[in-house]
C-alpha cells in the first residue's frame, strides 16, 4: 500500500497533527467501590474538549499489528506513520539504543548490554548486583573514552538504568541486516559460562569480531569493578531501513517528545526530533513556534501509558483530563487534519499494554461526523472509520489534507 | 499471521470453549403469515441465556473465507480454528473420507467413489440404480475384504449413502500434494467411457497405478453385481498438512462432536476427536468429564444447519432455543474463554449455506461489553469486535486467555 500512496501524493501547504496520548485505549473498571465501576478511563474522564470534537470527527478504532496481538511501543508507532510492523521490524538492541537517547544510523549494529558479575568462568549474578544507576553511568563513560572504536569501527555508549546499558558499533558503510545474525551471550541463567558469539551468517562475521572484541576489552577494563567486572550482550540489530518519511510521504516530519525512544522512532523514520522536555504546553509552544517548517507533527503524550501500566486508573483518568485541556491550544493552530489516537490500548485494568483496538478520532473538514457522542471506546466502535489497521491512517490523514490524487482514471 | 502468533505462545491453565451452532447465521423471514416476518432466526428465538451473554461479551461478526464467499463446511471450520481457507484446502476426497468416519493420515490419499452402471464399456447410470444404503453397505464390506491392500499400499473403505462410497490409500510414506493429481475417472455422463487415469505430475504415477489397478480388482469383484457392476473414481487428494493444533497454538483439542465429518475436520487439526453419539447435554457432560485433559474445547452444535437447509424456519428457530438452554451447563465450567458462533450462515429462506457474515460472541474478561441488547445478526453488526475475518478468533481467544506476549518492545 506505501507504494501505491507513493504514486498518487502530491504536495501542498497543509498541515497535519498527530496527537499520540501513549496506551490510550482502555477497558471498563471492575473495581465495584469505584465511581467508575463499568467505565473505561475516556468514559470516566471528563473531556469537553475531546467530546466536542468528536462530535464533529471521524471516529472508529485501530488495531496495530493484528487481532489479538498486543503490540511493544515501536510496533505501536510503527503503525500508526504507516509502516506495517509485520514487515519492518526494530531490533531490540536499536530500541534500547533509541531509549537511551542515541541516534541509530543506516551503518549501525546495536546491542543491549547488562554489566554482570563473573567468578571463575562463569556468570554468578547477571545483573552485577542491581548497582546504582549514577555509578554506573560514570563507569560507562569512562568506558566510552577507553574504547572509542575497534578496527575503524567507532562504539558510542548509552548508559542506562542500574547495571543496563547500550552500544552501537557504527561502521563505515551501510551493513545489510544478516549482519546482525548473531547470539546473545547472556546465557539468560546463573552458573553458566558467557556464551561465544557466533555469527549465524557470513556477513555476520565481521560484527561478531567486533564485538567480541568490545566484550574483551570492557572485560579487562572492568578488572577492579567486581561485581560489575563483565558485559553480556544481547540484541545485535541493525536499522530497519524503511523508505524515510518525506520519501514515503512527500511530508517533512517533526516529533515532540519528551521520552527519548519515541524521539528515536521518529528519527528511524526520518522525522526531525530535536531534544525536548517539557509537558504538553510546552510540546504545543514548540509545535507552534516551529509551524511554518514542517508539514507534519507527531505529539506523543506518554502519561496516559505509564499511569495505565501503574494500573492506576483515576490516575490515567486524569492524565487524559490533562490532554483534554490542551486541545484548544492545539486546535487554535488550526491544522488542516488533526488525528488523536494512542499507540495501543494500556487498560489499567490490565497493567500493561493490550491487543484492544485504540479509539481514534480525525478531525477534517470532508468526514460525515454527527455519529458519536462522546471519544470513547464504545462510541468509537460505532465510528464512521470502522475498525481498521494502524497503517490505514497516514493514507487517510494524507487524502484529507488534500495530498493525495486519484487513482485510475 | 499464524506463524507470528505462533511466536507469541506461552503456556497457562486457561481452558477456551467454542461452542458452533452450525449454520448460525440467518436472514429475516419473508413469510408474512409467520410471526417471525422480518426477523431472522436468531432474533425469531427465545434465547435469555444467549443474550444475557452477549451484553457482558465482545460481539461482532466473521467472515469464513471473504465477503460474498459461500463456504462448505470444511472451510468453514478451517477459518474457525485459524488456518486461512484459501491457503489450506481440504480436497474433496479427503471430506468425503472424513464424512464416512474414516480416519485420514499424512501417508493417505482419498478418493470419492461412486457404484455405476457400465455396459459396452459405457455408463450408463452413474449412480447405480440409486441401490438401497444397506446393500450397498455389504457390498463394500466384501470389497475391503477382497481387496485390502495393493501392491504394499493398504485400502480403507468407508461405505456412504445409496452409490456413494470412499477409498483411502495408506501409503507406507507421506507423500507431497503433487501425488493426487489425478483426474477423476467419472465421464460426468452417461453414454460415455469411464476416463482413464492419468497423472498430471511425475509424483502422481504410483498412485495412478495403484488406483487403476484398485478399479480393475474392484469391477473384477463386481461382474455378478449389475446393475452395480462399476467404481467411478473422483477428486483425488492428501492429507492437507497443516500444522497441528499443539504446533500451532500449544492447545491440546477436544472435538466433541455427533458427526463423523467434523470430528474428522478437527482430527486433521491433530484435534482428539473420540467417537462420540449424544445430544448437547451430552456433550457439554463429555467436556466436563474432560476438563483437565485439555485447553480448548470445540463443541459441534449441528441442528440449526438441518433445519436451516430444508427451509425449515421455526425448526431452526427451536434448535437455538435449545442451544440456548444448554448454555449455563457450558458456563457452569467457567471457562476463560468461551466464543459461540457458527462455521457458516445457513439461512432458512435460501435453504443453503450462505456468504453473510455470522454472528459471534466472545466472552472473557478483558471486552468492552454492554454494548449489544441480544445476540443477534443485526445487534452483532455494531459489536465490539466488528466485522472481522473468521481466522481473527482463534488470535483473539489466544489473546483473551492471557495465552499471548507482547509483539515487539
Amino acid at each position: 500500500m506505501q507504494s501505491t500512496i507513493k504514486g498518487l501524493l502530491q504536495k501542498n501547504a497543509s498541515k497535519i497533527v498527530l496527537f499520540v496520548m501513549d496506551g490510550l485505549g482502555g477497558l471498563p473498571s471492575a473495581d465495584p467501590k469505584s465511581p467508575f465501576k463499568g467505565k473505561t478511563e475516556l468514559e470516566a474522564a471528563f473531556t469537553p474538549n475531546l467530546d466536542k470534537l468528536a462530535k464533529s470527527s471521524a471516529c472508529g478504532l485501530h488495531v496495530p499489528v493484528g487481532f489479538g496481538i498486543t503490540p511493544g511501543s515501536g510496533p505501536g508507532h510503527l503503525g500508526l506513520f504507516g509502516y506495517d510492523p509485520l514487515e519492518w521490524e526494530i531490533g531490540r538492541g536499536i530500541l534500547e539504543a533509541l531509549g537511551l537517547g542515541l541516534e541509530v544510523k543506516r551503518t549501525d549494529v546495536a546491542i543491549r548490554c547488562n554489566y554482570a558479575t563473573v567468578e571463575d568462568h562463569v556468570v554468578t549474578d547477571r545483573r552485577a548486583g542491581r548497582p546504582p544507576t549514577e555509578k554506573m553511568r560514570k563507569v560507562t563513560e569512562r568506558l566510552q573514552k577507553q574504547i572509542p572504536g575497534i578496527d575503524g569501527v567507532r562504539l558510542i555508549f548509552g548508559a542506562g538504568m542500574e547495571h543496563r546499558f547500550a552500544v552501537i558499533m557504527r561502521f563505515p558503510e551501510a551493513l545489510p541486516p544478516e549482519a546482525a545474525m548473531i547470539n546473545d551471550s547472556d546465557p539468560q541463567a546463573e552458573g553458566r559460562a558467557p556464551l561465544p558469539l557466533i555469527p549465524r551468517h557470513p556477513k555476520a562475521e565481521k560484527v561478531a569480531e567486533i564485538a567480541q572484541k568490545f566484550i574483551d576489552k570492557a572485560v579487562a577494563a572492568l578488572k577492579d569493578e567486581h561485581p560489575q567486572n563483565f558485559v553480556l550482550v544481547r540484541g545485535f540489530s541493525t536499522h530497519p531501513r524503511m523508505p524515510s518519511f518525506s520519501e514515503a510521504y512527500g511530508l517533512r516530519g517533526l516529533a515532540i517528545a519528551s521520552y527519548p525512544m519515541y524521539r528515536g522512532l521518529a528519527r528511524l523514520m526520518g522525522m526531525n526530533a530535536p531534544d525536548f522536555s517539557g509537558d504538553i504546553a510546552g510540546q504545543i509552544e514548540y509545535m507552534k513556534d516551529n509551524w511554518n517548517d514542517y508539514d507534519f507533527f507527531f505529539v506523543h503524550f506518554k502519561k496516559t501509558d505509564s499511569f495505565g501500566e501503574d494500573g492506576n486508573f483515576a490516575g490515567k483518568v486524569s492524565r487524559i483530563e490533562e490532554a483534554d485541556r490542551a486541545l484548544p491550544a492545539i486546535r487554535a493552530l488550526k491544522p488542516d487534519v488533526l488525528i488523536i489516537t494512542g499507540d495501543h490500548s494500556t487498560p489499567a485494568v490490565m497493567k500493561s499494554h493490550s491487543w484492544h483496538p485504540v479509539p481514534v478520532m480525525l478531525s477534517a473538514p470532508y468526514v460525515l461526523g454527527a455519529i458519536t457522542e462522546k471519544f470513547s471506546e464504545r462510541e468509537c466502535v460505532r465510528g464512521e472509520l470502522g475498525i481498521i489497521p494502524s497503517v490505514s491512517l497516514m493514507p487517510l490523514a494524507l487524502a484529507n489534507a488534500g495530498r493525495l490524487k486519484k487513482f485510475g482514471s
